[in-house]
């Protein structure tokens, strides 16, 4: 797919961990190790493994044709090990019988995929660790910053700023703990032969296999993999929970960033046509993530009955796939470590928003206050003429203490209190310290 | 994403269609001709419009460069219309102020994503035409050709390969339609400047847009689209049913190709480590589509309510699925008409299998000829037994015979004629010829 | 799934359609159909056609107990047909040969869901018509009314409401017309016997197949579908496409109904809590639509590719979607079409939300009237300065026309009509009257 | 949705867990746990408490007439709330004050939600341990039980029987502990409030909450999570990774169990029509969820982005797709749980289907014996052509070792060694052992 047209699904340092050269790389990384862990358990000669090395430089090869052969042949393998067995015997004829021995198709083009889903995850990581920063400081500078709460797009009574960012830090931190867990699982070599025995390989198969992932700075699972692909599943999944949640918090900074709301704002981008037009560019990038990603998992979690030994065609669907995923979920991180890092807040306008509401947002407490004085049915009434009143300009508050029945049944100071934000919070404060000071 | 990753995903022909290159030239097509539009009514200078045509040349636009700019500005329009102006300037000053006049972000990348989609779909035609016109011939050709039907995977009674050929045939050609109409449907310009109305253009704004539709040989749609994404979703839609009807297709060869079965074979590629091996690498790449365009589907339906006059980040992420999804739809049709074009097919092996049955598969005849004559709970249990004797390595037919009461119910020269698979095809050559003689 | 864990993603009509006793009552209707058109056909005896007729009252059936079987048997048919056999033998012992002749369990359970399916489109066309009158009263009543439009959700220059409620007409009407074609499509009956061959009816399959669809009335198609779904993907996705459009409008309303825009608002729905609450329930269940949606059709397309003659699993996952699919539909139709009649528009609000932005939404304007005046670089110049005036509590086109080179530039009626909404609309209403009188 | 519509895909227990009455119950038991704890904190007369409790026996309610109220008010709880005050009214009026203190909507139906997934997880655990046990006992019988592996679906080197159940028995217990995990997370008791402060319950929210979490049997959360949704998206997510395995193994049974095949079989379901089927009724369940949860989980992910402190639509399309999806999950299950306990395998036949290869899936072994010694090119010749004569109905074996070249590479004895399964496993006994071995 186009860099222009998907070209906010990824970021300059996910392309690159995703490139053709990044993938061919992580092959032939794979084809020296493998040949120099052979070598070093005496399975083939050293010149031949130096040969393979030597003959493995990345730049030596053509991405763009090796995809095209690899439309007839069903592989990336096969015409990348046909280059390189070619290079290897042009410099050393004995050494080509020793490239790829032992392994399949697969075992390299999944190691190379893993290999870049490694490097991924460090990228994702810092990007991570930027939002979760910046939320922290954000809610610690907003623990007292009273806000409308909105329910069904709707106004209710006050939370704080400080709340509501940590909430987001909360999901972000429990999402940041399943990613890591699910890309630990993932980094895994694949090394299985033509059928998961490595029979080829004799009886050295399962040494070969720990000593090239030892090379390549992976895990030696249990078993070979290829048909099982519920690793790669669980990464996917993880990454769609995450970009839902990141999708959460762009939705709210876009909506609270309406002109007509006003009560933060991200520096953003601009328009084409409108010079007036600050845009929530960053959040649109989260968003767009959180719109792509489910269904990218769906096609994942789809493919994974695959059949017997190795799977046809849902194997095939997968690697860019994961690779789509992993970068969204990316550029979702790195656009809103930006927008959280230099998000502006307003405390007086989400003041100011509350009153617009006529402090009917107050009627729950109100209820609450008035219920044990006058029952439920004469509260209901006298609510329901003050919300009336706030309906047609009026106050909520000022129509409901000139009621005689609310003179009488509140005590002199509650009237004033009634539309006092910092007065109705109930426990903000204490979900907000729990929710932040967990560590992550 | 990378071509290695993807690259089953698409063809070289689609990777042109969708290339950075194909993109910005849609893009500079659209400034072009809305600059030759204003002038040829005398909006704008003729001068202008040609300064710039004349700036315009794709090769000197960087695809990379715009698609890195674009993740700042939210849009690639933004750094394509800069550089443009840019190089307008240095040509002629005054030209440089009626660059994109009238227009917005939108109707540059959205317009240009129509004009790649309307170029990919003569390629998809083409080798739709390829699908259905080898499926009309193996059909013909296999009208006569008895093989066993298997539903759940397990043997029913005989069918022909003629109307197995011809049911992939009626829903392919179905499918056909389907995507015509939707294409047709989603062949429109989009021109409505900043919010829909054309307002910058004054008056001109209906005549502006009829004369660029006409200029990029699109339809002009009722009014702008910016936030109606039906007739994408549609396009997309109609994909994903095609996909898995060719799906359907791979996956009955892939399983009719299994060595066990051996009754079709396509030519298919081969293994990097197994010499023995043909793989079927055509219904691989259909399948893999098949598997991955259901959730992309669901991406581009997912994103469809988009707010008010511009969507944030539901459209951001549309365009590159768009593309995934069409272009996985034309590897798949081109891996089959390639494999239906040079299908093998072995009517004397699918005559065998049914043999191999122990002609079990007729016990649904033995038991309607049966019924009438020996009653429901007599037919049960003679027909039980031939059963059983026929899973034990016996032959269900001359069990069945065997037993007296069935020899007496049976006229002499039915029993001969029970396990005839031509004797028991019902109306499967009406449906057949019903299905092949629709046109396309 | 529980009606009150799903209850939203339905109506009561809909529920009533998509019961166990209305899948019962297209069951039993398929077997006395089936023995009718036999009968007359001098295929079975009239006696035995009328015994299973008379032992076919739904209300003698369980749902639930059948449905337990099925779990066992896979298939919902076999349970049922024991039971009417039972109850057609104890009526008439010879008549029970005659129960289900010549078809297969899918041929009765397909057919069942497609009589659901096409007593639902009754259903939803009421509504869709609803809908459509309703959008095309509030276009034409607010044909004059101007609001903001909104990009990227800020505030951008102005539209017309009634261009607004026209955009949604066209979307509606358009996913009208693909909804009907893929429900026509999809009105055909299953009738295939075992393995679509109908071989078990002799010669007469056809024949019965077309008297067994007029009996019910629906179409005969080409040859029996049994595992090509396509018509019924097709119907799946046409109404994904629908709910998106149902959920744009739905999103568009809500948001606009936000306390701080407040320029429409539905009747909606209260809290349990909130005394001053009203929700917009209605475009709840609708964006609920919009959300459950996509992710269905993604599911009924992976199934598509279903196993030569009749699918494994694939099929078995397929009538609960279509149902969930098409009650969704159904219920954001019928949610939406109470919101839109009784649709509260508020244009004073709407103009005062235009001026509220301190007229920055007319920068567009003033740059295009400027630059051919004054110039890019100093168009540009003065009308930052003007944005940043407006932006600290200004007016920004009191501050542009206070520059003196503006004062010069512009004639001296232009500044009074800069900030005029109506002045500054292009073709919206050429192109909200073509949306409109397009014939539904 | 009708339970003959999607009665495949759960259980009469699941059917049970997630029935009207159950989430009935939940929601009443909310309500009671919350009077009570308020008593016994003395915020409310224990009198009410105990009338609470008394008036909410779930058979008093009707919840298909909740849910047709729910569908007005938009929610399920304000119709249960209101029934239960007039209950709680009738008994003692001055207790009807004192129901659903403090609680918002949502608290009840999300706490009823997770109610019922808690009942559900102990389901699934019992089924999932059934699965386990089955496969492991599987593999151990048959460790030495040779058999072709199949890649691409075509045949290939041989495995063992063993490791293929070790496969399976890996990537399920890998599941098992993703979804306990999930499970355990999403067990958290819902208390917010309308806001999620709790701040109708003044000091003493977080309090009530701690309680009512310990009187329903779940844990507290750090915070409310209205909005919040990611635990329930991770336990979709996580069942969705977990259908997908299972419906591997489905598929690999289904395969195997191909009457051309015939390696194992399922004891499985019959036919309607046709008596000497038996179908693989059991992995058709399986299959089924593996086929309709991805797009479940899909809409799940697709909802998270829930607007500021309760979500619109999103959240109303969740609690039927959560429910469907561990129905799903545990269906398959339970299917699978009876498929592998009572799976017959043939061992004979699994040897019979490797000879009747023509002994060409040994090609590979051949060419790694062979290259030492004649050479890469000298190999692929004689190579291909025993292949050219296994493809014409020799033995590859027979065809290569006649050739004068091998004859003299290869030892005495390893003509015959080259076509023995057991002598070309490879790993496959330290994989299998392996996988086993590891604790659950």
């Amino acid at each position: 797919v186009s860099g222009l047209l998907d070209g906010l699904g990824t970021t300059d340092a996910l392309i690159n961990v995703f490139s053709d050269r990044s993938i061919l790389d992580g092959m032939l990384r794979f084809e020296v190790a493998l040949a120099r862990v052979q070598a070093s358990l005496g399975l083939i000669p050293n010149e031949a493994a130096e040969a393979i090395a030597s003959s493995a430089a990345v730049d030596e090869f053509d991405g763009a044709a090796i995809a095209r052969d690899a439309r007839a042949s069903g592989t990336i393998t096969i015409p990348l090990v046909k280059r390189l067995t070619s290079r290897v015997a042009a410099r050393d004829q004995a050494a080509a019988a020793f490239v790829h021995r032992g392994a399949t198709s697969q075992d390299v083009s999944d190691t190379a995929l893993i290999l870049c889903v490694v490097r991924a995850q460090v990228i994702l990581r810092k990007d991570h660790d930027r939002v979760t920063a910046a939320l922290r400081n954000l809610s610690d500078a907003h623990a007292a910053s009273v806000m409308l709460a909105r329910t069904l797009l709707q106004p209710a009574p006050p939370i704080t700023f400080g709340l509501k960012a940590a909430g987001w830090f909360g999901a972000v931190s429990r999402c940041g703990e399943r990613v890591r867990t699910a890309f630990a699982e993932a980094s895994v070599v694949q090394f299985g032969g033509a059928v998961g025995t490595l029979a080829a390989s004799g009886t050295h198969g399962d040494e070969i296999a720990t000593g090239l992932a030892r090379e390549l700075g992976l895990r030696a699972p249990e078993a070979p993999w290829h048909a099982h692909r519920d690793r790669l599943g669980f990464l996917a999944a993880a990454c769609g929970v995450y970009t839902g949640v990141l999708g959460k918090i762009a939705r709210d900074i876009s909506l609270l960033m309406q002109q007509e709301v006003a009560e933060v704002s991200e520096s953003g981008g601009g328009s084409s046509t409108m010079p007036h037009k600050r845009n929530p560019s960053g959040c649109a990038i989260a968003l767009a993530a959180a719109t792509r990603v489910p269904g990218l998992v769906s096609s994942v979690l789809s493919g994974m009955p695959q059949e017997h030994e190795r799977g046809l065609g849902n194997w095939h669907a997968e690697a860019g796939t994961i690779a789509a995923i992993v970068q969204a979920t990316g550029a979702a991180l790195n656009a809103l470590a930006h927008v959280l890092e230099s998000l502006q807040v307003d405390p007086q306008r989400m003041r100011a928003n509350i009153a617009a509401t006529g402090d009917v947002v107050f009627a729950e407490r109100a209820k609450v206050l008035l219920t044990e004085k006058l029952g439920a049915d004469a509260t209901a009434r006298v609510i329901a003429s003050a919300i009336e009143s706030a309906r047609h300009g009026g106050n909520f508050v000022d129509a409901l203490i000139q009621q005689p029945s609310v003179a009488t049944a509140l005590e002199l100071d509650e009237p004033t209190s009634l539309r006092d934000p910092e007065a109705y919070l109930g426990s903000a404060e204490q979900f907000r310290s729990r929710l932040i000071q967990k560590p992550q």
